[in-house]
Order: structure tokens, then sequence, then C-alpha cells
């Protein structure tokens, strides 16, 4: 197996693509909450209750729809630990999930776009993954997959209520949606903290994707709905498209202002990011997001033509502990990570 | 005029050039102190005597051998302050020289390897400067030169005391050998300062070559005599090589250990400074002698097979203020010239 095949088979196709207002918006994401009628909530039942409810849900895998893809049941007892934050690397697991692997799982599409999570805090939550700003095109894929479950799973469903879940905050639709935005320019002129608490203002939720605190390493951030009751899916996600739009709208002026205004500095500190990636020889995953980000604005802006943009965009994830450790076929220390990290940026910025 | 033809009509000869253990010993240099019987030194002569000093030098220039290439008197006034620095820059005359250019001027050698400094704090200062540790060489082309120049000039001369000078300091040989050293290694592991200050307990002067104080930018660092008096030439040369020789074999020792214990490290290091220097819009005249350090070293070491080490040593000279302005021919706003020097620094490291 050649690299490119090897990366195909690791990330997930949204990684490698884009959508609309793909420069800034990385990706679009929708959770449904769901949860059998017949069983308690995950955190009363019984280890049998929760095989039985993995079991009930591997049993109807092969009656999904396998047209985009051939679903398949992985057990999280199944993996190495590295192959289940590969899981948590690549957006399709919680880290809670995978901190209690015993009769736990997720059912997965081939292409990964979509997935569900069996026995998290809920039964089953279904998630789905587009690359660029695709919120209602992600909901209809989930909403598609939630049927085909449906056919099969009586819910816990409440006339008034709507769906029932193990936390009151997901009542309702079940629905969390979300983006992850790539805001280094509003990050360079320092107006990120600003512009996203106006989101909080509105009821949405913002945090940095990597990094503690407000820290946001590599400039990429999730914000998602926090009400799920009281509202329909579509009133939910066209507020989050509208205030993401905003936030494009925001990075986009400050793009512009930056190449007006500072064109050479710009340059000058994308290619030297640039220049680094391609030739250092140990990095680490938090210098390799911050410079990642660099080029990627630069990419995004036309000030390195030379470089692949779909490559910028996979080394994000590729870069990461597990999934770099998969990509090597090994375990690796600390010290080794950094060094098969910088390897692998330079052989994949150069194809 | 192409990039290449230009840099060769700025540069020395011995800037592009290499010699014995030039990985380290970038240059051997002589310099004999000289003075005309019948004036006083310079700094007690009147305008009329150094303009009739200027003179005489002006009219032998033409008897001069010019079988190594033509000689040339360039007077310093008919100099602009960026042409009187390019000489600074390339070691051809002193900074107190061009201080004050009204009669005073340099006798240049086409190739610039030979040079007499006129009316600077001697009449004469004959100075040859060679690629390498070539001290010998360089006190072998002094003589020559000073034998000509003393075939039209009676010199200052003491059957005792030798050679008289305007400071009694260099009376005697007038001589002052110097070489100039490139020593990264011991620089990263903090040993500079240590060996150096063994060779000043020797008698020896040593001081960095660009920067204040310890500070040595780029790592260059320049040894010479200090005594003058008293000794043969060729024994004041003998106890210079020596202690080069001595320091050569420190450094060399290091960049061995270094390479054994630290080659990943190492590679990493000379590598960035590689993607730095071919990739920056905008470089500073410290930033790049401490990159183009680096680089060297990767060279000498064959870390960095793909880059030209005539171009690397060339770019110590062509990133210099001055000699910048002189390439690109205009004079330039600090800010300009940050960027018309990561030009040129990334097209030259691309031939």
């Amino acid at each position: 197996m050649n690299f490119r095949e090897q990366i195909q088979r690791i990330l997930p196709a949204w990684a490698s693509a884009t959508g609309d207002d793909g420069d800034i918006v990385l990706s679009s994401r929708i959770r449904l909450a769901r949860n059998f009628q017949k069983y308690p909530f995950p955190h009363h039942a019984s280890d049998s209750q929760l095989e039985q409810i993995l079991e009930e849900v591997e049993a109807l895998t092969a009656k999904l729809s396998q047209q985009k893809g051939e679903y398949k049941l992985t057990r999280l007892e199944a993996l190495t630990p590295v192959e289940r934050m590969v899981l948590v690397e690549k957006h399709l697991v919680s880290p809670q999930h995978v901190s209690k692997p015993a009769h736990r799982g997720v059912l997965l599409r081939e292409d990964e776009v979509a997935s569900v999570m069996v026995n998290e805090e809920d039964h089953l939550r279904i998630q789905t993954i587009l690359p660029g700003l695709r919120l209602y095109d992600a909901l209809e894929l989930a909403f598609q997959l939630d049927d085909e479950i449906e056919a099969f799973v009586d819910y816990a469903y409440d006339e008034n209520r709507g769906y029932l879940t193990a936390c009151p905050t997901n009542t309702g639709t079940g629905l969390r949606a979300s983006v992850m935005l790539h805001l280094p320019a509003l990050a360079m002129v320092d107006q990120v903290k600003k512009v996203l608490a106006a989101l909080s203002n509105l009821g949405l939720n913002v945090r940095g994707l990597y990094g503690e605190g407000t820290e946001a390493h590599g400039n990429l951030y999730q914000i998602s709905n926090q009400v799920t009751l009281g509202h329909s899916e579509e009133d939910l996600i066209g507020k989050l498209i509208s205030a993401a739009r905003q936030v494009v709208e925001h990075e986009r002026n400050t793009r512009e202002a930056l190449l007006k205004d500072s064109r050479i500095p710009l340059e000058d500190r994308v290619c030297r990011a640039y220049g680094l990636l391609s030739q250092a020889r140990l990095i680490t995953s938090e210098e390799a997001l911050r410079l990642l980000s660099d080029v990627r604005l630069g990419v995004d802006l036309e000030l390195i033509p030379k470089v692949n943009a779909q490559a910028v965009r996979e080394l994000f994830l590729l870069t990461r502990v597990a999934i770099l450790q998969k990509l090597i076929g090994k375990e690796l220390s600390p010290a080794e990570r950094d060094y098969y990290r910088a390897s692998v940026i330079r052989e994949h910025l150069k194809n």
C-alpha cells in the first residue's frame, strides 16, 4: 500500500474534501441523541442490558442501506488504546465513550461520514460529518439513518417533550449541530475572543478544538447549539448557520484587510511556516498545528501557490498523536512521534 | 548583467573561494603598517601633506605589477557613504578610515586580495586576504606588494626598532595577522568563551566579528596577534597558526560529538534554518547571520546536501547592509533592506 492509499484508508472522507465556505468552515457535524424505549439509559443499565443493546445494533447493521458504503459495528473492547484514540481524533466518538470500552461500540459507514456511538451517554448517538458549511445536508443524512434505524428500534419518545435523553439538556430534538471554523486572521489581529463572545450571547457554545482554556492551537474553533428543547431542528440549524456565516464574514474581511495593509509581513509569516514544515526533522503536535494554520491561510489567500491545499487539510488530522501512530504502523514514544510527525509532514507536502 | 556576474563584481575573490581548513577558517588576513620617511604621521600631517601622500601613491599605482590584476587608487571622497561602507563590510578598510574621507584613499587590486589603505592611522596599510588558513601565503603576497612600493617610497625605518608607526604597538614588524573563524558547534555547547579565553592568555586578541560585546552574530570570530615588536613576522604568524589550529581542532571535535550524540536535533536545527532562509520574505541582518551560520554548519557536515556551499559563504557578505544596497543598486530604508535581503537569500540559495 503506498502512502496515499494508506492516508485514504485512515482519514475520514470529509477530512480530504472541501465544501461551501470550505476555506474557513472545515466541517459541519450533526449529532442526534436517541434511546431504546425498553432499556434504561446507559448510566442506569446493567452490563447485560448494555450488551443486549450492542447486539441489537449489531443485528440491524446488515439491514441498513449499504448504498453509500457498508456499515460495520466495531466493539471498542476489540480495539487497542491507540485505535480508540484514532476514533476520538477523527471526531467519530467522544473521549468519554472510549474511556469505558466494555459493552460499547461504534457503528461506522465505510466513508465515516455517518456513524453511531452505541452506549455513550445515550444508547445511540447518530452522527454525520460533511466538509464545509453543509449542516442541512448533514441533517438530511442523519435523518435518513435515523429513519432506517427506527424501522427496527422503538425509540423513547414523548408526545410533548420529544426524544427522551439521558441528560435533559438534549431532550426534544436530541440535536447537537456544530461547525468547525479556522480563524487565523481574526487570531492575528486579536479579535477572536470578541467575535466568539458575541456568539455565546446568542446562546451558542464556542470552544477551541485543540488546546486548553481559551488557547486554540491551530486557530480551530467549534461552534454548536446549546439548547435543543422547544425548537425545530431546522430552526436550531438556521440560527447556527447564520452565526457561522457572520463569523466567516468577519474572518474573510480581516483576511482582506491583512492582504491590503500587511501583505508582505503576512506572506513572510505563511512562507516561513511552510519553510519550517517542509524542512523540520522534529516537530511537536502543537507547533505543527500552529504552522499548519499559517500555511492553510497562505494557501487560501494564494500566497503559497505551489502547496497542495488538500495535503494541508489532511495534515491537521495526520499529525495527531494516535492517527500518526496508526499511519506509521507502530506505537511511538513522544520523541519518536516528533520525528515521524516531521517526516510525514515533509513527505505529504512534497506530493 | 545577470545576478551571478553582479555578485562576482561586488564580492572580493576570497569571499567566494575556500582554502585550507576552509570549513572553519573563513579567511586569513595580513596587514603591514608602513610610513613615508619624509612626512609626519597622518594625525600630525597637514591636509596638503596628506594630499601629497595620496598623490605619490596615485603616481606609483601604474608602476606596480599588474600581473595578478590591475591596481586602482580610489579616493574615499569620491565615493557615496554606501560605497564607503561596502569597503568596510568587505574588510578592505577600517570604519575609522571612512569616517574622515578627505585626503584618504584605498588602493585596490582588481580581485581585492591585495589592497592598501592610504592615510589611515599610518600612511600605508598594506593588506592581503586569502580564503582558508593561509597566513604564510598572505604574508608572501603582502611582502611582494611591500617590496614593490618600497622601490618608490622611503619608509620610516629604524635599525633597532624596525618599521616606525603612528601607534607604538605596531612598531617593529608593523604586522597584524588575523584569521576569521566560524565556530557554531562550540557556540552550541557553550564552549566558545572558554576556548577563546585561553587564546587571550597566549597574548592573542579575540573578538566577535559581528555584534557587540561578547555576542558574536553568525558565530564568527577574529583572532589576531597583539604584539609586533621583538618578534619576526614568521614567529608571530607561526604562533597564530598554531592557536588557530587548536581552535579548529576543538570545533571539529565538537562537531563530530554533536553528529554522534545529537544527530537528529542537529539536523532539525540546520534544516529549519535552511527552511526559513529559503522561504522568508523579510529578514534582519542579525537573523540572517544566525541562520546562515546554522546552514553553513549543515553544509559542512553534509546534512543539507542540496545546498550550494559557495552560495552560503557568499551570503554572509551579501546580506550586509551596504553590500546589499550595492547589489540592489539603490539606497534602502531598514524595512526595504529586510525585504530585499530575504529576496537575495532566496534567489541565491536557489541557484
